[in-house]
């Protein structure tokens, strides 16, 4: 498998520039070949009744995780798009940082598809709170 | 097929006591037997670059919009909740407010399962942007 | 919307030169623009303990409902392949015929998604036995 | 993690007896805690135009992988049924028999939620043919 071809550097400053709603609320923290790893930073617009993460939140964070691990491997390309986005939401996350380990499985002339996986800063990665998986059509 | 237990207006204060982080986004258009259709306010928050909005948008407004069709019919339960969420983004939204169609499908002792349908405000309800379906666990 | 291109009777002898594995076991109900309704055969083989139906022969009339559906619309195109298939179970079909009624969200020019409702003959329409949803790449 | 409270043998031989339809065509190759790796045996049956396997095929098979892991940690309980199967499909299968590796996320009280990644014997693992994600009620 082929390195990435842009630096967590890059992303960050491509994230900064091109969606300035959510670069603040994330962190790149780690890219590998078909991987990224990302940061949910805790906010209080992500918070629900009881000190949770919102199911939303997730998803944002489950999304953004799945086009830097792809824009990694691509370049950058503003206009990937999602079109499938599927959440099993399996346990409350704590009121914390939430972290997104995420794969590309396939990246093909016209789709890419992955999945992640995410759990709270401080929990066990092997007790996740949510798993996803993504499609995005590459343009 | 039974009618809503819950009014508009009783759902609304609940969202609203419960949700203070979601209730300024959304309001609840309908309540029908196993059905609600809800409208996402245009806030610069949802948008995306192009003008269009953002696939997490879409996802919170599929959750709620379940969650109070789901709560119309079996009254106040804020603890049920969501278990899976599965989002097919289909066309770019409008720069506008997003009505959402949700139904649902089923209402067991454990578990209720849905779908509902997403198109833009003044746009066309047979081309729509994003069909979801969720799973809510019930308490 | 338009009218499909091709006939139930046009569909069904595609399906039976094709398809030879699958064409035995379903039966083209109706046909519409972008809408398809098909009848699973009762068969032993796609019988489950206490007298159900399996998943997997769910799946199989979910993803070949939304095959007829797309060539009603597109044309004799074989290679039309599915890329995603979703299927929320909700009931215990009866030992009995399963009817699935799919219909088509969109047909863009590379991915068709839509979705289909599933319940057994002589069952009540309003209490379906699984939903699912389906997207399909186009050659 | 603990270990399995059943053997592989002691699962071949439930699976034999209770899904007499199923039995024939799959093989557990390998059992660990919260996983399962299981062979779908090449049957003409599950073949499809060019010689490739048929979706639903791969739908059994995820949702079989998924039961011998969950009954391999919980023990034998028929009644335990999917109510959720979503799969994404990625390249195409070999004329051959199918490998699927399954973990298990999450055994809840009433939901377990694991995924599956399934790639043809003498294929690369890591270009996997399909991914699915399920969930298990337990009663």
């Amino acid at each position: 498998m082929t390195a990435p071809v842009l630096t967590i550097d890059e992303l960050t400053a491509f994230l900064t520039r091109e969606f300035p709603q959510v670069a603040p609320h994330v962190v790149i923290e780690a890219l590998g070949p078909m991987t990224a790893t990302m940061r949910l930073r805790r906010h209080e617009q992500h918070l629900r009744p009881g000190g949770t993460l919102s199911g939303p939140s997730m998803a944002l964070l489950a999304d953004v995780t799945a086009y830097i691990a792809l824009l990694g491997m691509i370049g950058e390309k503003a206009l990937a798009v999602t079109t499938n986005l599927s959440l099993n939401f399996m346990r409350k996350p704590a009121d914390a940082d939430l972290i997104c380990e995420g794969r590309l499985l396939k990246i093909g002339k016209r789709l890419a598809v992955g999945d992640a996986v995410m759990y709270s800063e401080g929990g066990d990665p092997s007790q996740p709170v949510c798993h996803a998986t993504f499609t995005y059509a590459i343009p």
